[in-house]
């Protein structure tokens, strides 16, 4: 039976209609940005009880505040600060977890420039003290996510401050980091990834 | 020899200038909030390599912002949101640290309106995916700072839902938590306790 409108109009999928329905199938990017991807993630991690974590808020410098009667207090003048951590942390299996995710629309490099200087540093401490630090890098044409440990970042980040490249290379990127597949819930399964590098010799021996 | 000031009198020090110095030796709270002890705390950690703990940004609904040329974008209309997590969390010994700070004023018990069901909801998940969770208590007039595990604070919260208490004594969190001793660096040093409390195994035999 065809689908029809409330008129009584069959419903006839247009040409932009066919090809958004052939992009779910695939379970490709619908016009999500990665944070949305990620907090789809996130929130089907906690309501399954798989994992626990969170974006932080935006960090704001509060300047001045009206606080009308009888309703809430309003922000009147703010400034955005730079953050100096990543966007996302939280607990799985006890570890914690934190990363940073950052999306460019090159096709065959990964500018640095996404990066800040104290992000890094902050992902240095981080993996100093036995945390699961890495980043979730996308290619916004190709709609590829790769998960990279942050150790790898720092290796390119040092060979920038040395006068090198200020790029990771795609193809190296696809050598020392894993594509995550898109799927339907998650969106972006990054836990099962980290499972199998940081938690192997719990589960399936992924490196024995 | 005197102090003096730039004009050459002898610098005497006054009644409120001599209690502030006999507080400081004690390394009693000198005038500052719970969270400006936390913070200074946290920065030591930080500082010493001890551990990675961070204040979450205060969550901002962002409404209206504005971009003038040449000048930082200005927000200009904003709302305090309720925060959907604890305040505090980051990485000791690769475990993940996730807690709340809250003072009060009553001298004899912790009224539990201190804290929120998506708190305590918040705290269960951490606690299920076996991260360190607790609460820092400050009782103000006394300035005593205890911390106590969040699996304790369930349990005062389901009584409390059940029609009993809406508040811990104050005899209880003697009993059921640790008193923290402000300390010059850090002022308040509760990783010392969640070392002994969640990583003895690894250290004196707390425990055993």
């Amino acid at each position: 039976m065809p689908i029809r409108y409330p008129n009584g109009k069959p419903y006839v999928p247009s040409a932009q209609n066919q090809l958004a329905s052939q992009k779910q199938k695939t379970y490709s990017n619908r016009g999500m940005t990665l944070e949305e991807d990620i907090n789809q993630s996130n929130t089907y991690y906690l309501s399954t009880g798989k994992a626990v974590i969170h974006k932080k808020p935006t960090p704001v410098q509060i300047v001045n505040v009206d606080y009308p009667k009888r309703s809430a207090a309003v922000i009147k003048e703010a400034y955005f600060k730079q953050a100096s951590t990543t966007d996302y942390n939280g607990v799985y299996k006890g570890r914690y977890v934190d990363f940073e995710a950052k999306e460019t629309k090159n096709k065959t490099a990964f500018p640095l420039s996404n990066f800040h200087e104290h992000q890094i540093e902050h992902m240095k401490q981080v993996h100093e003290h036995n945390g699961i630090c890495f980043v979730l890098l996308r290619f916004s044409i190709t709609d590829e996510v790769f998960l990279m440990d942050a150790a790898i970042l720092f290796s390119h980040w040092e060979t920038m401050k040395n006068g090198g490249r200020k790029s990771i290379k795609k193809e190296e990127i696809e050598k020392q980091g894993t594509l995550i597949p898109y799927t339907y819930q998650p969106r972006i399964d990054y836990i099962k990834i980290i499972d199998k590098m940081y938690f192997s010799y719990e589960t399936t021996g992924f490196n024995s």
